[in-house]
């Protein structure tokens, strides 16, 4: 017998550079300069929505997308934060934190669906990753 | 000196149709027959994000998430729950909590900003609220 275990959607990892891991999950800045985009992931394997979490889970994971947002907030200084787990296309629990701005180019439309990605070059990325990853602890 | 009241915003009032209260939030159906679609607003005044209410009321709100989206799953049996807050249009925090198909004419796009509302009919909608007032208990 075999124990399902955690692994990240190829789709989640290809869109996204790795930040680290908080208590429970996986954090990436999604690969795409136009939005400050955060994905949180719960390193829980058959995960599709929220309540598929154990309560305690639940309650960590309101705890670190609350980290994600203070930190993107006191950085970021967005208009609105946009925070969502949808999963229409990659089923896989994971929830977005998105620092939305009104000349951020998707305003006031939601930022999935909306054009095309445009990666970070490579010294924008390390530079913001580096950043995330000293405001949200020792990643 | 006046304190500041929670009152619902007009566009979220004049775009639902109300439910009943939990502990902590107004509970709506989004007046749209083309989605199984409920807004949750805490009757806090002043909020924006997720991040401005109290920790309690942080918890209370994933509770009441929780409680909606098990009445959704077990009522619709959506192929996805989508949930979400955004207020990029209206500021005051509210969430949605929308049951998705991959036949329901927006999959795998997001609901918000697709076409055009389609109200419900009044006999659809009375019957939708009556089951959702029951199902979410003494509302």
């Amino acid at each position: 017998m075999t124990e399902s275990a955690f692994s990240l959607h190829p789709r989640l990892a290809a869109d996204t550079l790795p930040i680290g891991d908080l208590a429970l999950c996986q954090v990436m800045l999604m690969n795409d300069a136009r939005f400050p985009w955060i994905i949180l992931v719960p390193r829980r394997p058959d995960l599709r929505e929220i309540i598929d979490l154990a309560p305690e889970d639940q309650a960590t994971l309101l705890a670190e997308i609350t980290a994600v947002s203070r930190v993107l907030k006191r950085l970021i200084e967005p208009q609105k934060l946009n925070v969502a787990a949808i999963g229409n296309v990659v089923a896989q629990l994971h929830i977005h934190v998105v620092a939305r701005f009104e000349d951020d180019g998707a305003w006031p439309a939601p930022v999935w669906g909306h054009g095309a990605r445009e990666p970070y070059d490579d010294n924008e990325s390390s530079g913001f990753v580096a950043l995330l990853r000293r405001e949200l602890g020792h990643l």
